[in-house]
């Protein structure tokens, strides 16, 4: 099955809904060809979406996208879906500038019904809309589409929790591919490996399946579906943690035997009490590779920067490479390091460093909040823990930062991968917060290497702190100057370069943006400017600041983080409070979400460029002058 | 039992061993008292700690409190603990400037292993302990002690789900008193009430009873014990929650039998795998009135407040009661308003509004992540939610703040109550960090009332905004001054008070010191100062700042959030971007945890009086000069 056949000329949902049953077996082939060439080509979440073609069918078949409310949890299995609701025809600018996102959007389609990207909200959201139409004397239905990983987060739990009390009709869609990103983690796990097992419900499968087949047509539907409510309700006895819970368990059933699965959601529309419906999925489904390794098919990168990554000899080491080279060096050396991630270990690559120390690697699972509350009691026993986390999961984890680290100053090193502009994963992914965020919590310490030397010399000043020490780094490979600046002693600001009349101030990947400003300002008819590298964001190094405002008039500074809340806010403060007249123009991320896009787009977009710093000065002879704000 | 016989000389945890079984009715008794009074007179939480007086005996007598690492979840029911380890001297100084904290500090005891405040941290905690505990061969016990409603969170959930994973010796402590601060919430709720009216467990109960009452002292002890645990390793087959996620459940057991529950922990200390142990007690035990009416006295305010409140006729209204008041009338006008608690229907004044909108009100149980996600999903759905939740709280909730809300720009009204200072609770209560973190939001807009009139103009504009909406109010009553100034039409800035040479910004209640420090600068040989209602924190009303900046070279910028990232900064970018050379100072909360005390008392520390805004300008004659900065 090689040429399209389905997929074309705007195939829709409704195109879907007429197609005879025996091509659905054809459709989802297609369905997998396109999800496989256009990942190959744009990067994206492979495994999840190819275990998910047949639940979507039967989602679309089912249920009305426009009137009904889906909502995905996550998105990483939602491809199939924005394929067959509609947008068939533009699935193929998946996750490029103005292009489809590779997460639900509801500016994008009326089928998508919640905006989402970080795990878990399916449930909390999907209760909202139920509750919303209940209230509202509306009657359409609400399904949550949940993977298993996602179940073992915090949030879904209390929505899990909640489900009892609000009294509402909710179909949630388990679907259960018995991976997270990494292999899941937990009790939980446990619970869904004996319910899969489970061969109770064979009868009830058996029943649904004689009785469907003898369904009339048409009203008398409702009647016969109500048979088989009473023989469901007979054999279900309250068993697992969903009937504890009083959410009816369905399962486990075949996610990739369509007809079934229609059946299932047919019977699950007419139940008038919450439901949970388990489906056993395979995650990578159709796609040998990926069916043997999932964690490896779990995403993959644009074909440009995989191409890009095999021409590059020796291989180019990023700065998560860098990061865990450097902590098994440490740990090496010290018995009480031990390293924590949420469900992330080959995203920071602490693979090698569970491999050297098992016992002192610990994933888990997709629960932030639960990670950093660990590891503060780890500190208070006695032990050195390494948090290894993407910045825009630490939001999931803001007020255990606050009061179970910072409050009792316990010795946890945060490691913030992927701080910064992070490209085609878009808004949810974007690390913009975690320094305006962590800048206002007493007790940390905050800094962000702009080369792999200041990596390590904060590393290693980290590993034998009192306290506990954030160290944020971007996504990607370390920059080619990597070693901007040798023998420093301290950790404070440094000035790099030195200049006259104007200073440049950065930190991370700006300082290398500034670099280039500066070697491109006397072609643009400025003077040099100085180059001071940050590197402690919190708290600042005041005394030698305060000296770059008296002799700089006019100063540029430039970061990766929104602009509120930046640390250009704090120097600011310091020009505010000497009353030394600078000019300070601050260049950062504005006060808006940013849309998936490649990097080099997004820091265009943010003025984050070389041209948009020499563009901060206008009054190119005095330099006094900034440019006006937008 | 009228007098003092136990409670004396510094009576600690190696005197309550000494004592014979028969005497400890009557310490508790003791104990019992000394809390009532010591709360009557300070202030505190009264119910959850008369309902645990029993198990803190228990725990003091079989466990170490110095070797033994005994992690209370929240600290509400941790006064018995901390009079009987070792501060029953202390004990009278409760919740004052410089005396015992109401939650577990390390820095108070070494008998005290994790600081708490926000609920569920326990189990993360201890779990951390118990692998630090194993990484550095050390040998002894871990205990957590969570009540039931604190079960419910999310964090709770991923440390229990995370248990099977670590494979460490726990012991969980479940005090189960049936309540929350409210009456607790969910499915789980229906789990632990089934688990309590259990029978089966009556056998393992005599078993236990019968081998204790024969075993052996010393060596022999461990080998008596391990007959025992075959025994109920046979009976306990996985039926519940707790067993499925592989941890071994005990219970219920009678928590207010000293006898009983010494046995229960004498039993666990030596089983080799995590067990969870359910104890059933009354929240305000051996306390008629509290017994009644466990929400009521679930905390109650100190002596001197609840006075005056007396005193006072009419009846002092507080920000909550205007806040609740506005809300009904907004909802009695659309139906679409709905409110969301989480457990916090008391403190936020919400129970009129349940009255009359049973079916509108959402009390979610302590899940605040929970709750903003529903919410979110509610506005998406076409209800109006407004979530009520002190600022403390709202810590626990930003990734869905974040992702859940302001990405898809939904029209949900955060009502921050508790903002800013808050007494004697503490560290872990202050509403300081909700300025700093929200201003970072895009699609965000944030407002702090000064008065009632403001507070109603807000939440009326925010009734029919597009987007979501925060409203920070500060804890306790109404001001004096109740309204500062008539007919406005914008929600923008607003020049309050006229002055010449410097001028005085502020927010909430900020704008009533500046008040008073305006009408006494004549006093201190001071021009009179314009004063500023900020109103409207995000977005800054900047073209109207930007007119004070440039006409009064000094400005005093208050506000009561960490002066890290607070509005203080924002202004202090448009001074540096406009070159106007105020010298502007802000003060606010400085960078550091804020200790429990009087708010009043607090604000002294942070220099946020009357004295501390004349106090920042030195030359007085010229006004050019701000303070120097500590």
């Amino acid at each position: 099955m090689e040429s399209i056949n389905f997929l074309k000329n705007g195939f829709g949902y409704e195109d879907l809904r007429a197609l005879p049953p025996e091509s659905l077996g054809d459709l989802a082939a297609e369905v997998r060809k396109m999800i496989v060439d256009v990942v190959g080509e744009n990067g994206g979440h492979l495994g999840s979406s190819l275990g998910s073609v047949e639940l979507c069918i039967a989602l679309l078949r089912k249920f009305d996208p426009l009137a009904d409310r889906v909502v995905f949890d996550v998105g990483h299995q939602v491809y199939p879906y924005k394929i067959l609701s509609d947008r068939s025809d533009r699935f193929c600018t998946l996750r490029t500038l103005e292009g489809i996102s590779g997460f639900p959007r509801r500016a994008e389609s009326p089928c998508d019904h919640f905006d989402t990207g970080h795990s878990s909200t399916s449930i909390s959201a999907a209760l909202g809309y139920a509750k919303a139409r209940d209230l509202l004397g509306q009657n359409h239905h609400v399904v949550a589409v949940i993977g298993d990983a996602a179940l073992i987060n915090g949030l879904a739990f209390e929505a899990l929790n909640h489900v009892k009390e609000t009294q509402t009709r909710l179909i949630i869609v388990l679907n259960d591919n018995k991976h997270s990103i990494s292999p899941r983690v937990g009790g939980f796990a446990t619970i869904l490996a004996r319910l899969s097992a489970s061969t109770s419900y064979n009868k009830i499968k058996s029943a649904i399946k004689d009785s469907c087949r003898a369904l009339p047509k048409g009203e008398a539907l409702e009647k016969s579906l109500e048979s088989i409510h009473a023989q469901i309700k007979a054999l279900v006895k309250p068993q697992n943690i969903f009937d504890e819970l009083e959410i009816n368990y369905w399962g486990p059933f075949d996610g990739h035997n369509i007809d079934e699965t229609e059946m299932i959601f047919e019977l699950a529309k007419s139940y008038d009490r919450p439901v949970l419906l388990h489906f056993s999925t395979v995650k990578g489904k159709g796609l040998p590779e990926a069916e043997a390794d999932p964690t490896k098919y779990h995403q993959m990168a644009p074909r440009t920067e995989r191409e890009a990554a095999e021409r590059t000899f020796p291989k180019a080491r990023t700065w998560s490479d860098a990061a865990s080279g450097v902590t098994e060096q440490l740990a090496q050396a010290d018995d009480r390091i031990v390293c924590l991630t949420a469900a992330m270990a080959t995203g920071v690559k602490l693979e090698t460093f569970r491999a050297r120390f098992p016992h002192r690697f610990f994933d888990v699972g997709i629960a932030e909040s639960h990670m950093l509350t660990l590891a503060a009691g780890m500190a208070a026993g006695g032990l050195r823990p390494w948090v290894f986390i993407y910045s825009t999961f630490l939001q999931r984890a803001m007020d255990q930062l606050t009061h179970d680290v910072a409050l009792q100053n316990l010795p946890v090193v945060l490691m913030i991968d992927r701080a910064g502009l992070i490209g085609s994963d878009g808004e949810t992914h974007q690390g913009l917060l975690d320094v305006s965020w962590s800048r206002a919590i007493p007790n940390l310490e905050v800094y962000a290497p702009a080369d792999e030397v200041s990596l390590r010399q904060m590393m290693t000043y980290a590993a034998d702190r009192a306290g506990p020490t954030v160290i944020r780094y971007p996504r990607g490979s370390l920059p080619i100057r990597n070693n901007l600046f040798n023998g420093r002693e301290s950790l404070g600001s440094v000035m790099i370069r030195e200049g006259e009349d104007w200073a440049l101030i950065g930190h991370g990947v700006t300082v290398h943006i500034l670099l280039e400003a500066r070697e491109q300002a006397n072609a643009s008819g400025l003077s040099t400017p100085a180059l001071i590298d940050l590197r402690r964001l919190k708290p600042l190094d005041v005394d030698f600041l305060d000296e770059v405002l008296k002799n700089y008039p006019t100063v540029v500074v430039a970061e990766e983080n929104y602009l509120c809340g930046g640390v250009g806010e704090a120097l600011a403060s310091r020009v505010a409070e000497l009353g030394t007249a600078n000019c300070l123009k601050r260049l950062g991320v504005p006060d808006r979400f940013i849309h998936h896009a490649t990097i080099a787009q997004q820091r265009e977009f943010c003025d984050l460029t070389v041209e948009g710093v020499l563009n901060c000065v206008v009054d190119r002879a005095g330099l006094k002058t900034c440019a006006h704000t937008a």
